[in-house]
């Protein structure tokens, strides 16, 4: 089943920089292996914001939810969950 | 360049059930034509909702202009817009 | 899969009231079969409105959209879906 | 009389991290005793987000607030309260 | 039990003047009937608009239900209920 | 004159339990002492939540400012406001 | 006693054009006449829009609402009211 | 040229007592010295908050960004400006 | 002075196409007069909308009153007004 | 291609005043270096807050990410970005 995420990141405050630097090389790494098992589909930056629009395949909402919240980045993200439909108009056989 | 758009259909209140099949399937022939040049990259429909999340590859900003008004439906849908970068995080080669 | 749907019903202006009690009965049809099927797990009316929160059982996110865009009201209903997960402090065996 | 109510948690922030799993341990431990008077009717996690939907079956809406008040979680929670009532529709002997 | 109930009154466009001064004319009445049941406890005029705040004592949101939609303007109210409990420093007798 | 108030408290962060206990106390005599004067009409706690709906029964609005900046909690307290009329269909003595 | 008053005009759509004139003449009359007799205080336009800020000095509440729904635009208009106070950083002898 | 401003003012949190005395006695007297001089035209409380509505008369946008940014309450002030024009119903003569 | 404007056009539902295209030929007309006057900087389509982003340089908010609300489309459209200054960061001379 | 930015600043609360000033000037200098390259097209202050509205003539959103990202006051600003196209009622050469 595929569900379209919008992240939205708020770096936390006061954290020193290389805990900061740490956790994002974590977060990147996780991402990579989710991308790499073909969970997390897509991920493009929205422009001139720390956010991005992610779409994911899974098999359904738990698997879902315990990919978002194993993110290193999960406590300091805001995500907003759509379930995904393959659209009737679509031609594209990797938009199911 | 790619464009996030969320588009929302209100269908016109009143047509005649004919009409509105004719709009629907020539909206279908579009987005397909569209599809085969590679212009509008993904089409997913939200869940219980006659709104679709999709992605656009375009030279720019009024070609992607262009694109939307020109679609049977647009006088029926309501378009936000946002502009994508890639994710310096993405592995995936048709995230660009 | 379990999707926690917000109904909210705009009466159609205008429709004579005998047509309108025809798409009653049909939508109450509807939906009683689809509670006898299991597939509409819960329905309840929102105090002083006309709205209800449903809980739906269903294999994914397309098998709502049929669902719920069959529902003989579908026209007259914004809709708002929520993917739902077990919540792991609860010991209710109808809540997955 | 049943009341539904959409509880989003902000965990505290700064709290150092054992004081914050006793802290949700004694949250579960009072929401399955609560569950079990049959109080707490049901719990179901919002996929991706820290909040649940909860259906409670109380004796009235005072009843309510002191169960919402005496949660260990509940100054870290903000509650949206919304009254119930039997739909017509309903078949379901549990949904009232 | 006690509910605040935030009323917004939409006037039927296009209604000819006679049926809805009767229809104005019915709603008083009815209303004037639920108070003299002492179930409509309070009603007051927000200045400026035509909306009001009331509180209503009923045994359960079911009889509140009943009791908003049978009321003439019902079709033209938007209603925003919210339960109401005793406040442990009032000490005025008829705010339970 | 008669205002509506609508109290949102959000309790002071980090203030010693003590020292709110105190601050809770004196926001109760001084409640229950405008109460006593007739100023504040009405007092409910909304169900599940630290808010509250007042009546405030004063000469003008500056009154009302002062008996409202006046109270121990109204820097943790938002407020809204609103000017109340007699209702012509209100027979209750007491709702002018 | 001080309010003010922000008033939005949404002008009647498909109102033949004459009777459209008398209205605006109707109420430039009455409002002139309010600010006359010292009701009708200030009266700003808004660049750009069909509002206005108006500041009105009244007895109290009920008096604003029988002015305010008294007008001719009256059924066009939607207020919002705020009850004033005098600021005590000003020496001004009017804004009392 | 007239201005409406719509000021909020959010009392800086942790400041001693008599530091923030100090900053309210500039403030007012800030307040005052542009009310001589004619540009802060009219300041009236809203009651029950910790916010004003102002107008000004100034030369232009940049003159009134001048005398707000130089307030020394600014840091703890959230604005919303509105330019307005003189309203052709209106007969007082400080009304431009 | 300089204004930004944020124009949202919803065209006349039911409009007869001819009269329609008239309406938009006499805006463009009028659009661009403005243009050669130099009271219209600058006029920007934003992508996908109906809508734009203009800049104005007008003696003051009753010129710029006069110039919106003169335009063909103005019954159309919905203005966000918003008043400029020179930026100090700026080193463009036509940013005054 | 253009983009416009709506720029929001929170200036960092407790950051001593030396350290801010640099920051600003920091800021101040990169804006115009990106002026006088052409990419920053313009920049208004927007009157009584911390805010501007941008205009950037940039290759693609990428290049308009990585020149937000890289401003030194980034960490505190809340940007909205807007994708433009030339209107075509522009009679300006440099609206492109």
């Amino acid at each position: 089943m595929l569900f379209h995420v919008h992240m939205v990141v708020s770096p936390p405050q006061g954290m020193d920089k290389d805990a900061f630097e740490k956790l994002r090389a974590a977060e990147k790494a996780r991402a990579q292996e989710l991308m790499k098992q073909g969970k997390w589909r897509h991920l493009w930056r929205i422009a001139g914001k720390y956010e991005n629009f992610s779409v994911f395949d899974v098999k359904d909402a738990s698997e879902l939810h315990d990919i978002l919240t194993s993110l290193p980045f999960f406590p300091f993200m805001k995500m907003d969950v759509t379930a995904l439909c393959r659209h009737p108009s679509s031609i594209r056989d990797d938009d199911t």
